[in-house]
């Protein structure tokens, strides 16, 4: 399974993409953060990140779409940029009839650290251990992308209900059960 | 000079074309309110709004679009759907090369009604007069969408500069300096 993850921002928006197979091992296949200066018109920022996430769509092809949601109580000066992204992302996303699935932060820090609080290095050491690289994806947002689109493929039912569930969704499951306990 | 004016929602988003004429006089091309339930997920409302907004901008063909500014520290509940349909209007428009100017709330009604602080009846009322309707558009989300639309008017300066300006826009410069002063 082919998943994107993104991870919604106006200056610095992240786009992973990853393979996943039917044991759960996921790999890199791609990975960029679109950026767009502060002092553009906000239309031709919004649009251009329009742009290159359709392209990164149209060239690998994925089966679901991974988004961060946003909170209305996050930091106020860059919380409408980030929804209005987001708002595009999921309408192109939806016109282009990839399925999209949104996770919180903390369900993104306990799917790929174990814990809903962990801090980005934490998350970019687990996103490049999880991938088999030998560091963490820089700048933040890149492994951003990557730990959503991880947290989508740990979610995500395996294909064959009766099959157990392998070591990394046991795992997972704990965590988030941790998590759940620590809200 | 034709015109289009969105008043941004997830509920309901209004969307009014009207001419201008050099002389200032404005006539009412089209008006509608994008509606979508609650009840669907967002991808599919937003992507909804879109197809909406883009039938209307290639039948209509405006040459300016004008949008309510959203605010975070509006009503938290629903300006984060409102900034999502924002940045699909914005990002599509500006893919569209459609020039777009954003005003606030406060701009729109001190344009249309003398008073910043004007409300919903007041503003449905001078719409209607603006336009030579015999009553104000319904709902509030079509008159909203249509004063926007004559904002931007009124803001956007006459095509030859030597030209005394109209009655309208002495009106609306002596409203726009009222409403600046009670700021």
């Amino acid at each position: 399974m082919r998943i994107l993850g993104v991870d919604p921002g106006l200056t610095r928006c992240g786009l992973g993409v990853i393979d996943v197979d039917p044991r759960g091992a996921a790999r890199l296949v791609f990975v960029d953060v679109v950026r767009t200066p502060a002092k553009n018109p906000l239309g031709q920022r919004l649009a251009y990140i329009l742009e290159r996430f359709e392209t990164v769509l149209a060239h690998h092809d994925p089966q679901a779409l991974a988004l961060e949601r946003v909170f209305a109580q996050d930091n106020v000066a860059s919380v409408m940029g980030t929804a209005q992204v987001s708002g595009v992302i999921l309408a192109a996303a939806t016109r282009a009839s990839v399925n999209v699935e949104t996770y919180t932060p903390s369900e993104v820090k306990a799917a790929v650290t174990g814990s809903g609080r962990a801090n980005k290095a934490q998350v970019g050491v687990m996103v490049a251990r999880a991938l088999g690289l030998t560091q963490a994806p820089e700048p933040a947002d890149a492994a951003d992308a990557l730990a959503i689109a991880l947290t989508h493929a740990r979610r995500t039912p395996v294909r064959s209900p009766s099959r157990p569930a392998t070591q990394a969704q046991r795992q997972w499951q704990e965590a988030e059960s941790r998590a759940r306990a620590q809200k």
